[in-house]
């Protein structure tokens, strides 16, 4: 029978052998007694296994309030646990709650945090993934070896749908090719849903007509189940391409439920992210994250980027870029969105330590505050990545580009 | 016009007034330059607003990684902010998206926790709440000034729809009011959703038709949304009355989805909360965690227990039952469920600092492993709480009551 098999970072006071058996314990029989149903054979079909154990370091502070140890200290190692899949079948939150769940109660743990899943086979076959993905996002766009360049309508909130649809105007006149809601924005009072679609998309189309290139813009959608699915066929319906969702404030169902629509590229957003994975030792860790939303059927997934405004460090956001590059059944690669403080000075070290284009590079401020204006945000953008491409340093792109140049003026540190 | 409150906990190696204004920044103009359309008019309407600031401790480790300090030294403190409901009106995930969201990617902060939310007077219209709450699950079970006595089936997964409906008919001879799924049963390989539906539904109607008395299953309906209203439909349509959602797994808007049919009273199980409390400076608080739950309208929520098994302190629960007895608008309360280790010798220490019997009492193993048999530990419990009400202690209480003095000798260290 197939198994799911998942990597736990682990902390204990405890013998780690014996902390692994409590947490597969835990999530299988759950119980702190042995109770008259439970037989061998049982055991043997639905338990929990503890695979592997490798220790690591030993140390003198726990990470996270749990049980004291003794002898005042902390073992650290790394844990792998599997399940039969016969105990849940194809149910990614009852998945969830098994591979995570009450895992982060345990309190032989003073540190958990889920490092990745090993999944099935079956359930390549059961999950058909991105209806989209990278081949199918540039399709949209008509953008083939580079990285789609997008921007963030700022400020996140508070524009008028006609101001919206004015910068939106001069962005995709400039050659942009995503724009996308702040994550802050989905229905304001000055700017309902409706209108803003409407203003945007007729801007849109008019410039798809004469272009012969429909810009893909991604509506925030993020709300209740029947306000999205209505507001995604709204934007099918005036012809846009992508809608945007907040996927940890929805969730898991709702997010799956509208992705199985197939008619839109589904930008996910991970605000909140931070909460789950800013601990070393607690919540998840990105490459286990991006196989549930793969699953799920998302076709853009935020990563953060090189030399971002926030905390996560450069070799993390290398990390994510990294997972979402693997391959993943036979389902469509889905594509990273590269954001947070980029004006495309990190271009040429995004390139260097990924070595693909295959991205969606965004920069809000850095496209919409450029000194000769957001036209030329874009242009700064895509001279950044020709650049680094063509085998050009940040200084020599500089010498070269005007727009560039201007950007690294007053972006660059 | 209406403001929304969050009040968090945080540190900063920056001066505290100058972090909370990033917090703020970020989750209202959210770029790192200035940039045109951003008018004073709309910074007015629209931003967020630092309310206030109290300065706490200062410390000299960082509790989690972040922007370091040039002076060794790390600030906490709790801060108020608000936001105009104008930004995003009635939507929850965007409200999660504003209130959390990117916050917890700040590099200026070493620790964030969202701590409580205010919530406009418009919100408690907007939203109706628990259908069932408190009075609706007891009118239910028909049990008055006792909490309702509960337990799940153990072990958690692998037992047949027979022997899962055998257990639920000794239990219901036994007096049980609640029975529950594991949040680890979805449909198992040897028992799906639909025959442990109909085996144990025969045995709750039947003995409901000789006794009066329909106990209450939570079935574990936890998937995706097609799937979750399916089995919905089904537990109605067999005269049951709750279903059991595991609210992190699924999320928000397909947990409210299912909340609003109002045919069943929502059992939510916060399995994965661990996640995003366990650390005291990451994350959310139950006070805040539980309003959103209790807008999105399910009727019972797990608080953990008294002298539990997990990592979480006996304060902590009785904060969180504490929030649940708060009212909300003119909603119904929900009903606080009480569980993990228990076997009813936490009844006195539950009573004497919470001073309520409007609680869902849980026992897995307290009950099932009982060394007189399930029923005894049905009995044994009722008689814990009885002897607690009526002022007993727990010694008295076992002089009392055979099955107690029974329970407590296996339990009671």
């Amino acid at each position: 029978m197939e198994r799911i098999t998942a990597t736990y970072y682990i902390e204990t006071p405890f013998e780690v052998a014996k902390a692994a058996a409590v947490l597969a314990g835990e999530q299988s029989s759950g119980t702190f007694v042995a109770v008259p149903n439970e037989t061998e054979e049982l055991k043997q079909r639905f338990a929990a296994r503890v695979e592997s154990i490798e220790h690591l370091e030993t140390v003198t502070e726990p990470a996270i309030p749990g049980a004291n140890s003794k002898d005042g200290k902390y073992h650290r190692a790394i844990v792998k646990v599997s399940w039969s899949i016969e105990n849940f079948g194809f149910n990614l939150p009852v998945m969830i709650s098994t591979l995570q769940g009450n895992l982060y109660e345990i309190t032989q743990f003073t540190g958990l945090k889920l490092m990745d899943i090993d999944l099935p086979e079956s359930y390549g076959n059961h999950y058909s993934g991105a209806k989209f993905g990278i081949e199918g996002c540039r399709k949209l766009t008509n953008v083939y070896d580079r990285p789609l360049i997008g921007t963030i309508i700022k400020p996140s909130i508070g524009m008028s749908p006609e101001q919206t649809a004015e910068i939106v105007k001069t962005l995709a006149e400039a050659g942009i090719d995503f724009v996308k809601d702040d994550e802050l924005m989905g229905s304001a009072a000055n700017s309902s849903f409706e209108n803003r679609l409407n203003a945007v998309m007729k801007v849109v189309n008019d410039c798809a007509d004469k272009t012969g290139k429909k810009i893909m813009y991604a509506f925030n959608i993020t709300g209740e189940v029947d306000e999205m699915q209505d507001r995604y066929e709204k934007i099918v319906n005036a012809g846009g391409t992508c809608a945007m969702i907040s996927i940890n404030s929805v969730g898991l169902s709702a997010t799956k439920k509208i992705c199985d629509n197939g008619a839109l590229a589904i930008h996910a957003h991970r605000n909140g992210w931070g909460m789950m994975t800013r601990h070393p030792l607690l919540g998840i860790d990105f490459k286990a994250y991006q196989k549930i939303w793969r699953l799920a059927g998302v076709d853009q997934l935020h990563v953060n980027g090189i030399q971002n405004k926030f905390w996560e460090t450069d070799d993390s956001v290398v990390n994510s870029i990294e997972s979402l590059k693997t391959p993943f059944y036979q389902h469509k690669n889905i594509l990273p969105v590269v954001s947070s403080g980029q004006w495309g000075g990190q271009a040429f070290e995004t390139y260097r330590r990924t070595q693909t284009t295959d991205l969606l590079y965004m920069a809000g401020g850095g496209i919409m505050a450029h000194p000769m204006g957001a036209a030329s945000g874009v242009t700064a953008l895509q001279q950044a990545w020709k650049a680094t491409v063509d085998g050009l340093t940040l200084e020599e792109a500089r010498s070269q580009y005007v727009e560039f140049d201007k950007a690294a003026e007053k972006f660059g540190k």
